[in-house]
């Protein structure tokens, strides 16, 4: 599945992808107004809110774009209503050609990371019918619990050609209070970035791993010495825009084949019609051309600082 | 809500949970005949089958136990209908008084923390009208992200009365990949767990914290020390039975007041007719009976060894 996304960040000139984290604020008051109308200010009502936003937002910029990454939470908030929005999003971006990386943080240990990687990534069979719950692409996990934890997810990419992102090292401010803990010398992630790349010699494909890694773009200088533990691994770079980090940061997080790196843009794209200067241009109601403008804007920002085209 | 279960545990004299992690090979077959009859062999058969399967565990168990603690990802592996039966299984549980902890190892940064604590602790408001969408009494979390990931849902816990219990040493084998490295001559999960008890302090409930721990029964000495790093925080215990941990191991996860710890067992309750002495003296058909079975036996073993009675 790496290959896939690969071919789709070339032939999209953009090592971009899109966060569909809707929140209720983020959504313009007549598509609110509209699903509220049909299904009562409920659950239901803000799921299909939810959708027609992630519909208009998926429409504007399928072209540009090699994936989307939906954040499961956002759904999750609006209950079993929420989680069916969710599903929508996953099946409409996948028949828009899109690679769906569904960021969901799951991780336990033995037959129940084994039933996450059937929810998200793999099959079941009951009786005589087999079906995909989920059907992400990607799915990101935590590596808290260990081996144990993650290779039931592997064992499911190499079955169903999927794929995964383990977290590292997070954007967030706090991340460095176990994350960055020194270990014979040592921080924690590097440690955690030498098992990701143990694990992502177990699903190959091509030249790079299946089992790609998360790391936070407002930590350059430990992209950099992830990006050369983990050479075979992609990285999934959130903290773009809204949270800090610089296109000029993440030049570290790349390889030296262009490759390597997939940078994740959630408010900064689906929001954008929210600030300057895409409010004045386009306003509420031109919140879908907004995000096509970011995206724009995002992929020559990255092409330029990066890549220097 | 830390209060509400240790007076549950006090009433039924019983520090135990029972987790209903149900597996379709787990599933009597004339439940399963029934539900695919009436649903076909689909996401709804099996899921109709799941909570048939449940309701016919809680109504023999229920009167003997404090809580449960259903695993999410065994209803998340039956995608949409899957975690239908998940809600009606939580709100089944809370009508019968039962104090329900939903094992969903959620964890993340922000914004997206607050979104998975309003959906399985919290309540969103949507127009006029406020939802609980998931509406667990407790939740489980992963700690990997910091206090970011954490403490928007030590937040809801204050608004909302509920709880959470956060992993410091899990119980399977490669949990030490991570959680037992040195830092400072101390292990990660040492780390983890005084953190825990610095988040605890912000959710008091009476002499106990809203604020709980999951430590595994399979690894008795840490749990020996984690007792006294975090003497007013409970502890989930799991492993015991099926895992390989002993009612003899379990002392030292109590305090000296006979609270502090609820032990959890899975398979060992809901699949106890699977194997003997359940199998013999109940059989397929009596799969319930067998459940009420184990758990007397789990009460009186863990009554006997850590308490003496």
């Amino acid at each position: 599945m790496i290959w896939k996304l690969i071919q789709n960040i070339i032939e999209k000139d953009a090592p971009i992808v899109v966060g569909l984290d809707p929140m209720l604020s983020y959504i313009p008051e007549n598509i609110k107004k509209d699903a509220f109308a049909r299904y009562g200010e409920t659950l239901e009502g803000a799921s299909e809110a939810v959708w027609q936003y992630n519909k208009a937002i998926v429409d504007a910029v399928y072209d540009l774009i090699p994936a989307v990454k939906p954040q499961i939470a956002m759904y999750e908030q609006f209950g079993i209503p929420g989680l069916q929005a969710y599903v929508k999003t996953v099946k409409y971006c996948k028949e828009k050609g899109l690679v769906v990386i569904g960021d969901v943080k799951r991780g336990d240990i033995g037959s129940t990371s084994g039933a996450y990687a059937t929810a998200h990534l793999g099959t079941i069979t009951i009786g005589s019918n087999t079906v995909a719950p989920f059907d992400e692409d990607f799915a990101t996990i935590n590596p808290y619990l260990g081996s144990d934890g993650v290779k039931p997810f592997i064992d499911v990419c190499n079955q169903n050609d999927r794929g995964i992102f383990v977290l590292v090292k997070t954007s967030n401010p706090s991340s460095g209070e176990f994350q960055d803990r020194l270990i014979d010398g040592r921080p924690l992630y590097e440690l955690v970035g030498e098992k990701v790349a143990e694990w992502g010699s177990l699903s190959m494909d091509g030249e790079y791993s299946n089992v790609g890694r998360v790391v936070g773009a407002t930590y350059p200088e430990m992209g950099q010495i992830l990006r050369k533990i983990m050479p075979k691994s992609y990285i999934l770079v959130p903290g773009y825009g809204a949270q800090g980090g610089t296109a000029e940061g993440l030049k570290p997080y790349f390889n030296e084949d262009g490759l390597g790196a997939i940078v994740n843009s959630s408010r900064g794209i689906i929001a954008a019609y929210k600030k300057d200067p895409y409010l004045s241009r386009f306003g509420e109601q031109g919140f879908a051309d907004a995000a096509r403008q970011a995206v724009l804007d995002m992929k020559a920002d990255i092409n330029g600082a990066v890549f220097g085209k």
